[in-house]
């Protein structure tokens, strides 16, 4: 089989890029990374010579390239059945994708608010109620499914549900937006994952930069 | 097989609704519609009866609530795998649902300054510089989906990628967007459906609407 290769951005803010990267080393994927930095503010006009959209992140498998996260996870799970990429029942495999879905069109003000920030001290903010929503919905997302599968994971194991997922748990913990119980020892258990460290690690020592004014 | 039924808001401008209907009546997949009149300023309180995210459309199919339009038709493919909802081959069922995530979470300059709307006469409107990069890259993914596998459907026959832009086609008509000969032709051959006439004509003809200033 070819092999994959995974177009991103940096690892300090580009939450977009992070969802695919740590789906693919959680579930033990093997892929190669290619970091190609961009100034946050310009972008980065190399982009185009390898995503459609100009955006990250980007998979390439030989002759083939895919754009968009969710369809990423999608191919992953095509490509990958026997790893379970979204749970293997039916109906659950519905409700993952739903609220991935809910990810990729929504949470607009959480998002634009509180970007994720991998070296961040962790410090309270205060956000829209906007915002607030954004929150409630997203606990009550994440408890409903805790409660019904038991954990530790939204659907028991690791599925592309927790990778859409997991730019929040950085949101959530840096700007302190949750007191949930449920959240709080959802989001420890993604944290203490190695592919989670791992990560966090490589962004918080992202020298090269540009820095912005952070929030 | 327990009966589906797929809740959606009104014809004339809802979008998100129109998306799975049409995919069902195009692909000739039987379901009942339920549709709850919503004022399109103030929404529907009734929504959150069967909606997590008291936004239509959702789909039911027994004790199985689905939310989010690209979800619904996941569910479809996995549940009516003859029909082909994405296309057979995989990697063409990646470019699909890379265009349609796109969509999904894109374009947002065109979907606030063009409204979808079943009843208004085509006239041309002037859009910001914004909308306009979201009408030339629709115009790209459009071109190169359709000189790749020759029409007259994106992927060549009728997928779900199409019902996810199904709504453009109705804006590119009514605000005279385009001039694209590859787009017109598209728009021709979408229109002409018959699952099309049938939501373009209960949308001109819902009178119990609220009446919006429309643009």
């Amino acid at each position: 089989m070819s092999e994959l290769v995974l177009y991103i951005g940096n690892k300090n803010y580009s939450s977009w890029s992070f969802r695919p990267w740590f789906a693919l080393r959680a579930l033990e994927i093997e892929f190669r990374e290619q970091l190609v930095p961009f100034d946050m503010a310009a972008g980065n006009p190399a982009f185009s010579e390898f995503s459609p959209t100009n955006k990250v992140p980007v998979l390439e498998h030989g002759h083939l390239r895919i754009w968009e996260s969710l369809a990423i996870m999608e191919y992953l799970n095509d490509l990958f059945y026997t790893k379970h990429v979204w749970p293997h029942e039916h109906d659950n495999r519905a409700h993952a994708r739903a609220i991935s879905c809910e990810m990729l069109s929504g949470f607009s003000a959480l998002r634009s608010e509180c970007p994720m920030n991998m070296r961040r001290e962790p410090a309270s903010l205060d956000v829209s109620e906007a915002a607030r929503r954004d929150v409630r919905r997203i606990e009550t997302i994440w408890r409903e499914c805790l409660e019904r599968h038991g954990g530790p994971f939204l659907f028991g194991h690791f599925t592309a549900a927790d990778a859409m997922f997991a730019p929040v748990v950085n949101r959530f913990d840096i700007y302190r937006l949750t007191t949930d119980p449920a959240a709080l020892s959802y989001m420890d258990h993604i944290k203490s994952l190695p592919a989670w460290k791992e990560w966090e690690a490589a962004g918080r020592a992202e020298s090269w930069i540009v820095e912005e004014d952070e929030v």
